[in-house]
């Protein structure tokens, strides 16, 4: 663990450094993590592979609300960063943290939050290598660098789309969309005529990503494209297409939506543009050469991931078509989320 | 670059595209980094190398202040990094970057952090590697996770002093203490009796340290242990001798003190504590045999760097022993520098 901002006393060890020792060192399994006792961790990356590494953070009041759940912002945290190596077909190595705490997010609330990434550290298996811990009089924010590793050469790319090819997705599309409205008008659950399992669906959707980690090789060995979706489905095959320099035309009655989303589209069928474009779904994006559709879709079905095919690339290079059953293009005042 | 949070308009790409095309993709001379026109970064870690990994990260208020020029706050935030680096003797690879931007903080501000950040990926040959940016609410904030390599096995460990050892420093320690106390209370100047040159000195290496990533390659050859020294000579000393099993005894009239820390010392000697303890020094403190100590000098002065023996590292462990010229022992009100 970078240990500035340390000690008040340094006989027995600092406050930063019992903080460290108590809720850190468990994550830190990895053997280059050398218990977080150095200044930096040492990977030795296995022979014929290559490094992959992505970064990504939470930010209180805008990836987050300030009332979430510790243990459930940390695996938020961790996953969208397993997201993106799952869409280039890279396996989790270990991944390094940095956290800014506020006064009122301090030992209680780090505690769950810790208990809560000691759990996603085991179930994807991937190790805390090292981090950084300071204090902010602004918001509480969480950012991590995740390492995974390919086998050389075989990264999943964006540029890797071909005219022709089948585009996947796994999972459901919009339902972290739809939760986060909930989150802020609640009132909509009944609005959308949604039951509590809908409901909560959802929310829990936009709370907890699911990161297809365990579909990393059947990507690398099907797909020509591939990305995860974390800005909306529109806005994200949009950058694939461009990437790769084709066009694509998705059909919209093909989405895979959740019976929540389901219910919800049919109160209010402009939601279909939060669905597309509303953002954190988390799940892969992927084009996929025809003769190989069968071979994703059984390895999917092993490790229990369901996968759909939505549309294909075409020649026609430009924004992805949005087509629906009655073969109307649909058309997109915000394609996707954005800061900037 | 992590595209979360992006387009308005994808059609011929984002606000944030832009924004990347413009400031960030002049950076990214690495071939992995693919332009940042992917998800994640590549790399390919040369045979028979490890990888080195840290992170640390900067805060407005609490790292910076908000009126440092924003070219500072990025080297600064760069630099940290590096140091950490040479002090494990590993060269620079890439880095990661995450930025959260307030709405003062924006275009003018990102210009100038870029250009400030692009000059040092050249100086110290450390390209981007990807990153994320995002809107904050809160402090604008900086979070870098840099990547490093060595020879297999040599990392520099802080848990490889041994007792005989000489400790060494590079540079001058107090300097940046000395700098902040400055820009809280201008008026120290003149009661320290400070010129306009050694007030300009303290400040600037605040503001800017200077990582010694020319010095890697020598530590690896020379040094048992090592670190750099981010908390303070002393706190970080302690560490050192914690992990290694061993002792130390400095005497205080050895370390190598600037012209300005010396003028401010003769005038107020109890800031001796705010030397020692008050960090942000930056420097490479390493223990080394005493037969490799000349082999380490010449090789630091190859490199411009310049080293001091400050004392040697003893059987007795416990916190380190600071020794003045009249033969005293140093006591410390508050070792090192902590936010816990």
């Amino acid at each position: 663990m970078a240990a500035r901002k340390t000690s008040r006393r340094s006989g027995e060890g600092s406050a930063e450094d019992r903080l460290i020792a108590k809720y850190f060192r468990p994550l830190a399994t990895h053997p280059g993590a050398l218990g977080l006792g150095d200044d930096a961790a040492l990977v030795a990356v296995p022979p014929g592979r290559d490094l992959v590494v992505t970064t990504d953070g939470v930010i209180e009041g805008v990836h987050f609300f300030p009332d979430d759940p510790p243990e459930l912002v940390a695996k938020k945290a961790l996953r969208i960063n397993l997201s993106d190596l799952a869409g280039k077909g890279a396996e989790p190595l270990g991944f390094l943290l940095s956290v800014a705490l506020t006064r009122k997010a301090a030992g209680g609330w780090l505690a769950r939050f810790t208990a809560g990434l000691r759990a996603d550290v085991r179930k994807f298996r991937c190790p805390l290598l090292g981090g950084d811990t300071d204090r902010t009089s602004g918001l509480v924010s969480v950012n991590i660098a995740a390492l995974g590793t390919v086998p050389r050469g075989a990264m999943v790319r964006r540029a890797g789309a071909r005219s022709g090819d089948r585009i996947v997705v796994t999972g459901t599309i919009g339902d972290a969309a739809l939760g986060v409205i909930l989150r802020r008008d609640p009132a909509a659950a009944k609005r959308w005529g949604l039951d509590r399992a809908m409901r909560e669906h959802l929310l829990q959707r936009y709370l907890v990503p699911e990161p297809r980690t365990a579909l990393a090789a059947a990507l690398r060995a099907c797909a020509h494209g591939g990305m995860d979706i974390s800005d909306g489905l529109a806005g994200d095959l949009a950058k694939l297409c461009r990437a790769s320099g084709v066009g694509a035309t998705i059909e919209v009655a093909r989405l895979p939506l959740s019976r929540a989303a389901r219910t919800a589209l049919a109160a209010e069928p402009t939601l279909i543009e939060t669905i597309l474009t509303g953002g954190d779904d988390f799940e892969v994006l992927a084009s996929v050469s025809a003769d190989k559709l069968d071979a994703l879709r059984q390895a999917a079905r092993r490790v229990g991931v369901t996968i759909s095919e939505i549309g294909r690339c075409t020649r026609a290079r430009g924004d992805p078509r949005f087509v629906d059953a009655q073969g109307r293009v649909l058309e997109f005042a915000r394609p996707s989320y954005s800061h900037f």
